[in-house]
């Protein structure tokens, strides 16, 4: 195996919460949300994901983000992100005061994809993206990260090319050069499960050669069943850092048809079977993979949870 | 990739039939089972494992193994396969005259688990195969395949050492001898789902040091969220035959917990995006998983079953 030790970013409870309040954006209660993300601090995960700072009106069940962050446990080692689509939410996760924030481009490699999601195409998308960097120089923060959303195919446009990816990844870096930094750390979201291993090592090998020292993570959903797949492919690559999700929580509410990221507890299984450090414990990610089943009131995807992680009595 | 073809082997209506009667031995009709092979028989899969010859005492669900036998469809390409784990069960399998017989030595590489699925330990295990090799010989079917199930860990005794695994091999090598023959096919089972990546590339690699030009075949349960990784790996270690179940259909009785083997639709969907031929009708498959998950009336663990093959309309 090519890493003795893998970072994994808790995503479950942004994810989970998102797309679980579909329609029903009291469904799960502020308490609720809290008790997942405080029982996810005591696993031995460093980083958590725990809500969108996006507009109430297209994504209604994420409005009490500003209740959510209020009542975030304060736990040493462990910080809490946050996701937002442009300047107004990034302003908001700023002066929410609790997030990590990273100076941060993030690009869509569908076009079709991209005016679901954020609501415009990517000319737009560039233009959005300076009000962002503005923020960020004005606090600041370094602009030297990217994300690169539908980086590996897209339900509406099918395939994408890897040469779309690395112009976007180009950019980025430029976008970061022209504000006095360089790009960094890299995120290639396979938002909606198009991914297979193979297709996993080109992108890492193309991203590689386009920015060679590139810290590298992956978001990889298991909409089509290539989710552990492509996290030990990328593993074998080198691809240290990965976004995962408690029980499997998750999809992306504009995607048409999603599933959750690739289950927490079946990911750290899988790599305490090969000898790779999570630094999480099993039982714990269980235990609250368990806790979010009850709060969803209904099965999640997460082998785990269903099998357990220890013997059967014989 | 290493390979540029694999060959499935569906299990599914075998393991599915047999799990889902658990407890409720005519919860599915014959005629169910014969329109799930049926259709299946339309994929482009050329091998389907059918039925089982055991005791209808220990498993009553699949009592009506001469019946199912008796309906099988004549399909050019296509051919039928049974299981049994006594010269009882091969004598009906060799008289049911439908069915592809393997001189195949099956033994377990755990020894709780094998008193529990077949009633006895090791040491009567080898004498009752060779009851077996009798009925092999007498029927001029050489002895030149093995089996080893809980290949890669039990829910009973946790890990199996790789060295019990191939001390097997060896056994099962010397029985072909022995009767004139050599071992030419062998299959590793992972029964319980603790396989993990490493653990296939490291067995893999230990068997071909012990049997150099062996046909290795993977029976790979998805128990713990590993199955579709493992087979990835194994692919990339030159395997080309696999057991899968439509629809991820499937479990063993006698295992405490065990989810079933990986789905076919979705390796045929991870192999399709990465250029690796199945010979199998990927929507074709879908819609037997479809029909397997009308019979046996609950959501099975398929991926591509929920997210379907196709692009969403945009």
């Amino acid at each position: 195996m090519s890493v003795d030790a893998v970072d994994l970013h808790e995503v479950g409870p942004r994810e989970g919460f998102q797309y679980e309040g579909i329609g029903r954006p009291d469904f799960i209660s502020v308490d609720d949300k809290l008790r997942l993300i405080t029982a996810l601090t005591r696993t031995g995960v460093r980083s958590i994901e725990a809500t969108s700072f996006v507009s109430p009106r297209a994504v209604p069940q994420m409005a009490d983000a500003d209740q959510v962050t209020r009542g975030l446990p304060e736990v040493a080692g462990v910080t809490f992100a946050a996701i937002y689509l442009n300047a107004r939410g990034l302003q908001r996760a700023i002066e929410a005061g609790r997030y990590q924030i990273e100076g941060r481009i993030m690009f869509t490699a569908s076009e079709t994809f991209s005016r679901r999601n954020q609501n415009r195409g990517h000319d737009e998308d560039v233009l959005m993206q300076r009000e962002s960097v503005e923020l960020y120089r004005a606090h600041g923060i370094p602009v030297d990260s990217g994300v690169i959303m539908a980086a590996f195919g897209c339900n509406y446009e099918g395939d994408v090319p890897l040469r779309r990816v690395i112009q976007l990844v180009e950019q980025i870096a430029q976008i970061c050069e022209e504000n006095g930094s360089e790009l960094l750390r890299l995120q290639l979201a396979d938002t909606m499960g198009w991914a297979d291993p193979m297709a996993i090592r080109r992108a890492v090998a193309a991203v590689r050669a386009a920015v060679p020292d590139i810290d590298l993570s992956l978001h990889l959903h298991d909409t089509r069943g290539t989710g552990m797949a492509n996290l030990y492919a990328a593993m074998e690559s080198g691809v240290r850092r990965f976004d995962t999700s408690v029980g499997g929580l998750g999809g992306c509410p504009f995607a048409g048809v999603a599933a959750g990221n690739v289950a927490t507890e079946d990911v750290v299984f899988m790599c305490e079977r090969m000898g790779v450090t999570t630094g999480i414990d099993l039982d714990a990610m269980i235990e609250c993979a368990r806790t979010a089943q009850e709060i969803v009131a209904h099965p999640l995807p997460s082998r785990l949870l269903a099998a357990g992680a220890g013997l059967v009595a014989s």
